[in-house]
Order: structure tokens, then C-alpha cells, then sequence
């Protein structure tokens, strides 16, 4: 079975094909910039991405079978999407249901980090695990939780925004209205926060340098980035936490301090099994590759 | 199915028979002393609980076909007690094997809240709910995960210890070694705090007989409480949170306040299907009689 999975990001659009029986990716991924502010350009910018993945594909194949589709908020299970930060201006807005009237084929919307948390536990980092937390590191904190071997929606498709877990009730403001959210600490923004505001693609390359402000940074960001994954132990109990997102480039200079922390920071640690906390392995990608082997299913 | 449930406390033991087909608890419960610092004291004392419930059935019937125990702590997939800071000095002792040797049946030993979640989903507060969490407030705070009809047990019998989910990392220490645990603020021992070492029971009696100073610090207990229930809310999106243990009996002088500050807590309230909070149905029996639900599956 060949299916499509699409990937919307607040940004750019991201189109893959994935056999499913061979766990595989086919072709070439195809980019489409993010149309803003309209859930009438948005569906079209996804039709089109499907059309160009499957005008990528040999000539032999007829097409492909299912579409899957993540996007970036929070997304009912009937596939509409509620709200989402990243994609302002539109919400409440129905995806499943157009989709598949403009394709012709089964399609399945869910939250991206769900996608991803399916794709790494698939054929990614996590591989072979049955509880899996993976947490992506953006603008934000995405989140998705495998759990006994199946992948958490929630009751309503809402699970996995540990990135608004407080954790720090006077602590800063959030874009959510609240304060103290695990994200204003455990993100691009809040490691850019902790460097006196430098990006954080800067703050991640001079640590890798070696430069001494900068590793400083990172060590901080990595207690709270330990203190929320410590939470999820808690809470979840996984096998292996999966870390995804641009600032895992930061490699050991990033990794050490972070499993240094949680060891420090988990509950029971002394009894409790050595949770794995791993790099995503499955780069950008693993949003559309977690929406196609959804589709597939 | 004749299957009897045994819930072990820091203080007590009790033990339930419950016909699993009917799903009704048969006959009266049994009551003894829990034995401190021994296992095989404990052992003894969980065996003499079930023959007793045996007893006590009517002489018609030839006893249980199976046993469920619930253990304060961390119990992993195999009955062992990893550990339980209500029961001392027993550490990584194994409960499942031994009492099958003793009672020669089926035993199935899982932790106390996770029992009393299944309880309160199977014929409950929350039956009818795929996905439920239920907090306990006792010294401390037991947490249960049903998610997508399931129970959740975590990777290695661990999940959910919300209780030790960090809230405020400059907060107050916790017996588990660190500082700013939930359960600091939101269980008996963190309503005494708020009330100015005031007995919870004490707290709430004063609370319902409009005592002023009891009603402020009920209030500020409930936003303690809500916060916590809050990160559960966005990290599991269930569709019902059951309340469990003695505080509950303070009724709407806790809910009111509690139910008001979770709504202005919660990320996404606007465009989140409203999460009901109630009151456990099962009081203390829940976790035995959960603890039989298990053994009959």
C-alpha cells in the first residue's frame, strides 16, 4: 500500500510517499510554502502537495492509496482543525471531510506531534519500544505519546500538549494566555531566552564551538528541558523519550547535560529502569512519514 | 466470575468479593491492620484477607476464581513492589508469585490507584468514559490513566505518578527528594499546609460549616488542585477527571472553586469540549474493588 502524508508546518508545507508494508519512504519529499490566514488556500496548498507527490512517483504506479495529513494545532477526531498557534486565523475549520472530497481517497488528519511520535516509534528512534514520549523542540513544544503500543488521541484528539504543562505558576507569560508554561523554558524560545536573546541556531553552533556563555545556556535549558521529561516519566512511564527538533544538532553538548538532569530531576530514579532519551531519527521529515503510515492503517 | 479484590493502605487492608458478570460487590467487606516493615508480614496478612472474604460468602458458593491486590507504590509488570513511601522497608519484593504459591490461583497485583481508576471506569463515576484520569488526595496524591478504554500502566507498571509532577521548582521539598511536587500542594498534607497545620478533615468540616478562613484555604487548595489537573487535561485530554479520596466530602465548597479555577487554567478552554469533574462514586472501596475487576480479565 502507497500512501501520502503531508506536513503542515507554520512555514512550509511538507509532501512524502511511504510504502507501508516496507516502512519505506519513495521519491522524492516536495515543499509547498504555507499559505496564511485561510483554510481555503491551506486545503488547496495540500491538494497540491499530494498531486506533486504523486506526480514524483514512477510512472508505474497508479497513486497512492490514502492521505494522511498532521497539522499543528489541536485536532478533533473527526479532523477539524480547533486552533493552532502556528497556523493563525483558522479555526474550527474541517479538513478530513473536503479532503477526501477533492482527492477521492480515505484521508486522516491528526496533530503533527502525534504523527511524528507514530513515525519514530514506527520505523525511528523508538523503534521496537511500546511507550513512547517523543518531545519536538520548535518555536514551541510538540508532543506524542505511544502508550502500550497505540498511539494517544485523547478523548477528543487533544492529547500530547505537554508543552502548556506549567511548571512554573509565576513564572514567564505565554502566548496561551497563562504563565509558567514547560515551553517558555523548554523551546527554540526559551533556549534563545536563556542566551539574553541570541537564536538559538547561534547559541547551539558556538556550543558545539566550545564557547563557554553558550554551554552555559544549554546546560540551563537542559534542567528545564529535564524537569518537564522528568514529569512525563512520572506521569507516562515510557520506554524511551524521543527528542526531536533543530536543536538536537547540539549533540553531547546538549544530550550530556540533559540526561545528567533527569537522572537528578526523576521521581524514584533509584528503582525505576533507565528510560532511553534519544535524538529523532527521522529529522523533518517525521511528520509526513507519521501521516502516511497513519493513512495506511 | 467469583474474583476477590484486596487494597492495601499505609494503615489498612481491605478486601471485597465482586462478581465480575454482574459487576457487583458480594457480601461484606473485610477489614485488618496492614503490618509494617515486612513483607512477609504483608504476605500473610493480604492471604488471611482473602480467606476471610472467602468466608464470609455464602456457603453455596466455592470461593474465588482468581485474586486481584492493589499496592501503594510502584508496582512493576511483574507484582513486584519496586517501592512505597507508605509502606517502609519493603523494597523490590516480589507480591504476584508468593501469594500464587498461597492461595493457588490466579493473582494479579497492580498499584492501588491504578485499580481505583479501573473501578470508577468500569462501574463508576466514569463509566461509560474512554478516557478518564483519576486523582486520589490522601497524604498524597494516586493517579489512574484510562485512555482509549484502556488502562494505563506505563512501560514498566509505573505511569502515573502525578503526584511528583514538578509544579513549582522553588517550591516546597518532597519526601521523594525533590522540591515543588504536586502533591506539596494539592493532597491532605498540602490542605493542612494552606490551612496553617489544620487537619484536612478538621478543613473541611470547618469548610462546610462556612467558616471563613476554612473556605479561603479550600480555595486556595482548589487552584492548587486545578493547576495540576490542568497539565493532566493538556497532557491526556480526557473526557471525565474523577476525584477520589476523604476531601471530596467538602462537595461544592471544594468543586465550585475547584471547577471555576480549572476552567481559567486550562490551555485551550474555549475550544476544549468541556472535561467533567466529579466526585468518585465508590469511595473507599474503589481500589479493592477495582483490584477484583483486574483479577477477572
Amino acid at each position: 500500500m502507497l500512501t501520502a502524508g503531508v506536513d503542515v508546518g507554520g512555514t512550509k508545507i511538507l509532501g512524502v510517499a511511504v510504502d507501508a508494508r516496507r516502512a519505506e519512504v519513495v521519491g522524492e519529499p516536495v515543499r509547498l510554502p504555507t499559505p496564511k490566514g485561510s483554510a481555503v488556500l491551506l486545503l488547496d496548498a495540500i491538494e497540491q502537495a499530494v498531486r506533486e507527490v504523486e506526480s514524483a512517483l514512477s510512472p508505474s504506479v497508479a497513486g497512492v492509496d490514502a492521505v494522511g495529513v498532521g497539522l499543528p494545532g489541536l485536532v478533533d477526531r473527526s479532523g477539524t482543525l480547533r486552533m493552532g498557534p502556528h497556523v493563525p486565523g483558522i479555526v474550527n475549520e474541517p479538513f478530513a471531510e473536503p479532503l477526501v472530497r477533492r482527492l477521492g481517497r480515505p484521508v486522516t488528519v491528526d496533530n503533527d506531534a502525534t504523527c511524528a511520535v507514530w513515525a519514530e516509534s514506527s520505523i525511528g528512534a523508538a523503534r521496537g519500544a511500546s511507550d513512547v514520549v517523543m518531545v519536538t523542540l520548535g518555536t514551541g513544544i510538540g508532543t506524542g505519546i505511544v502508550a502500550g503500543g497505540r498511539l494517544q488521541r485523547g478523548g477528543h484528539g487533544f492529547a500530547g500538549e505537554a508543552g502548556h504543562m506549567v511548571v512554573d505558576p509565576d513564572g514567564h507569560e505565554c502566548a496561551c494566555g497563562r504563565r509558567g508554561c514547560w515551553e517558555q523554558y523548554a523551546s527554540g524560545n526559551g533556549l534563545s531566552r536563556l542566551a539574553r536573546g541570541r537564536r538559538a541556531e547561534e547559541v547551539v553552533a558556538a556550543a558545539r564551538a566550545g564557547e563557554r556563555d553558550a554551554v552555559e545556556a544549554l546546560r540551563r535549558f537542559a534542567w528545564w528541558f529535564a524537569l518537564g521529561l522528568a514529569n512525563l516519566v512520572a506521569l507516562l512511564d515510557p520506554q524511551v523519550v524521543v527528542v526531536g527538533g533543530g536543536v538536537i544538532e547540539a549533540g553531547d553538548v546538549l544530550f550530556d547535560p540533559l540526561r545528567s538532569a533527569y537522572r537528578e530531576l526523576v521521581m524514584a530514579g533509584d528503582v525505576r529502569p533507565e528510560v532511553a532519551i534519544v535524538p529523532a531519527a527521522l529529522g523533518e521529515r517525521a511528520n509526513a512519514i507519521g501521516a502516511a503510515l497513519l493513512a495506511s492503517r
